[in-house]
């Protein structure tokens, strides 16, 4: 198959459960729908925003089946394939490309402590055996690694990778390899895109192809709007609609850290606020996460409609 | 069923490999017949040693299938049920009961960023839909968050623990669990594990009750020795046997630094000592892991020589 | 005293040393000469470039003296008054006050442990003390703690706090600074600086009021053109300028990381090219840090040759 | 000078303040006379314990003068010489060898990120310019480096180093330096001593030199009574008192987490101790730590009393 390079929004798309946390597909396929409506140019299933960590193999299946057969090729469906190593990720690749999705996203290896060497190897075998092509994602909160820029380059210039989903938050690290591939006469049709949802403006001003905001999620016209803004060249309307959102993205921080974690608010904070707005049934999220309390959703609310969303 | 506390030596066992990565399970055969006659009290099969992080869930199903089956109930099996969070957990840990393990070893999630709370919560359930009893995996190298003697203690009285495989390299803390769990009249049945195989003696005159040593997978009798002679009081012939595995550990640090992670390094050593020592077929390791070279493999031998096992 | 807020380009001066490794005063004010006549807008010394972490109380004293009086007050001149907790910092601020300082810059505690709590205490005690403005100074590089918003946002409220010198590269933990000095009614006069000298014209687009470049020290005339160009919205230029300075940025990796650490690459590569350029009469680097070798120093003569510097 | 090896109880000495903040001399005189008394093997004035991080040089050089001058030569007095860089710890190892200690103690490069060759560079640089013996502090919880135990023996057996002090909890490799230097044919009086104070009996049980306990303030009698069991062989009895000092140990952790960091609940809870049992004047900590409590103060108390020390 022949990719088109991806640019524009690529929210992470959330995973609705039930109350008995089984995936929710309708819900899931209304949030698809609120999304596409909103103007996003593609969609990442199974990311962390979606909870991929928390999904039995099962579960993750159902995602990209519901979201591929719905979308039906109107754009582009990214699919994570997050496990440990090779062997692992590789069964997921072959389930969720085998599922439809039009390209797979791999994180460098976890659990196991690596290398360099290793992350290279990595992606290198993952990449022979997956049907679609394959977008590194660089989270070194979540594995505990930051993806090598050198590494990278390698790897794009040898046709292995198709694209970066960068959720580092290091933006000197992201320009350079946004630079390199740019200037890089053998590297072609490589993607690069960030999932700092804070600093989307800046991202864009410096080349990146696409953004994938986990706030996309919450309030995807806004974030297509920053987007068209952005492209435009109007720079001081961009700041504007992005600091917006940056006043909005306050949300995923609504619960008290005594209870819980840093994930458990955000993704927490992210379904109460698309139940509030009628997009998802029940914003229950998967165990072991701790639910908001009835005040930390009512600050959920107050954001929303500060934000001008409720 | 009734779960005796686990005492002794409990080695993780290696996972050996075919030339082309799928599980040997003749040399998996040989090697548990091989710790068994060196008087192992217990297996841990699908620990961190085994390439849990590696293994696909057929090849893990595999391995226990094999092991139970050959050990036919003549001594305890544990199994690793290693995944990031609660739901994926639970469908390992439903598998490796079905297939026969007498408990299951599990981490704190992992990729998903968490809280004691979290933790808490996640043992919780493991436990409550848990066939067998379930022993808490700390392994802040691999999981990045240390389990905290607190929450260790409470989820022990409660009974939803049956006991800790400590990896973390900390003594104090390990011990803090040890004695409270000693003293705590509401805990009974609770086993304190240590898997710092450098300060087996150590770990025992605090009152540990067993250990579970990688470099076990090497040099079975010596662990076995080393526990009797800690549990005879012989401590001054226990260290000199501790220090003799210690000059053997450094076996896992042949690999060049410049060329590959410390895990292939060390799972590597394990392997080509069992293949120079006859125990297994092949010394490959999984993916994406780098081979020792035949340079580094020399000096495993080396080390065999030194410590009197080839 | 009264304080206008800073702006512009304000960068960390390096400290030229003799061979035997005293502060080379000719050198160092030929290098503020260099620095005032590319147009900077400040002076900060005894930052980390500067080598304070390196320059006993004697050196740091007649550093401060030597530039205050060279400058005569043409333009502000900050100095670092680094330190582990708030009894040793004072001694600092009252020397570097009174050798002349416009105002000092301070990290949070280091080698103890700290919390927020300790932090605001810290610059609070600080504040109260310091006869010229406290700017902070977050470098969790080599603090270990990143400043938390809040804080700063709360210290900055009250008239703790002169400013912020922002060496984390998180650009969007900086921006909820910067949006929310701006647009918060109680804070006046707060200057928010980053020094992150790869994304200066990011930083300007989202507010920041300058930059802190270590790289000024190679090349003042172009930090100080790109500072223009982002205050004149000429963001397509400002890119290519950046992008000009992140290529010469290179030369801070020379430095053999099988050798010596980064910080003796950096170091290294600016007393380098500032030697190179007949700025200082000799490279050197104070102890234990590792010298450049040949090679690599022939290294940064390239890197300066591509960027037109020589 | 010759040095004798250390060994035994040495500890790391409070300096206690008067309610504004200085040193005062008397309650640190009486808390001399107390360890003393207690039948301590030397005193380590000016670590971690001491709050040497806090005090100013001023501060640093009564502590040593009071102390050696009172001390008399009767034991060892080590002091720290506790800064960033070899600059400008040379400056104290002056100040501290000229105030009469018999032996300084010096950490790795902080602050500054630092690579092995520098450390060696570093003690070599050090022990070249001192006129006592250098001791290696290992505390990576404050430097936030590892010792690697290959470069302190390299400098065990070249002589620059007189001994370790391990305050970095990890066991294991403790256990290497510790067996290193005793099978080492070119090392010679090199003291290996930990820092740990809740596994002393484990560590002298694997040959340590002796301890260096921070708790050994509130204890002597305790950790000399331990010391001694340890050396006869009293192996079961040692670890009774060794369990002892851990439930008294305690006392470091009754600050509120949501109110000060772990420091300021050890040093807190250590001069309450000190204030309690009547050895000091005022429990007061240097700034910006947060003082204890009424209610944390009567918690110290409880584990007093608990311990037989009230």
């Amino acid at each position: 198959m022949t990719f088109t390079p991806l640019t524009g929004v690529i929210p992470p798309v959330c995973t609705p459960l039930t109350p008995d946390r089984e995936v929710d597909v309708p819900s899931l396929l209304r949030l698809v729908g609120h999304l596409v409506s909103g103007g996003v140019h593609g969609l990442f299933v199974l990311g962390s925003t979606s909870e991929a960590a928390y999904l039995t193999d099962g579960q993750r299946r159902s995602v990209v089946e519901a979201v591929t057969k719905h979308v039906g090729g109107q754009l582009p469906v990214l699919a994570g394939a997050i496990d440990m190593t090779t062997p692992r990720v590789l069964d997921h690749v072959a389930s969720v490309s085998a599922a439809g999705a039009d390209a797979v996203v791999v994180t460098a290896p976890f659990y196991a402590r690596t290398h360099p060497a290793e992350i290279a190897g990595h992606y290198r075998a993952v990449a022979a055996a997956s049907p679609v092509p394959v977008i590194a994602y660089d989270i070194p909160v979540a594995v505990h690694t930051k993806l090598p820029p050198d590494v990278l380059l390698e790897l794009a210039a040898d046709g292995v990778l198709a694209g970066l989903k960068d959720s580092s938050g290091d933006l000197a690290a992201f320009r350079e390899v946004v630079t390199a591939v740019r200037d890089h006469e053998d590297v072609t049709g490589f993607s690069v895109l960030t999932g700092s949802e804070l600093i989307v403006d800046a991202a864009l001003a410096i080349s990146a192809d696409g953004t994938v905001p986990g706030l996309g999620n919450v309030d995807p016209h806004g974030y297509v709007r920053l987007d068209g803004l952005c492209r435009a060249g109007e720079w001081k309307e961009a700041r504007a609609e992005q600091e917006r959102l940056c006043a909005l993205f306050g949300l995923v921080s609504v619960g008290d850290p005594a209870r819980m974690g840093p994930g458990s608010s955000a993704i927490g904070g992210f379904k109460a606020a698309l139940h509030l707005r009628g997009v998802i049934d029940c914003p229950v999220t998967a165990r072991p996460q701790v639910p908001l309390s009835p005040d930390e959703v009512a600050r959920v609310r107050t954001y929303l409609v500060a934000a001008g969303l409720l």
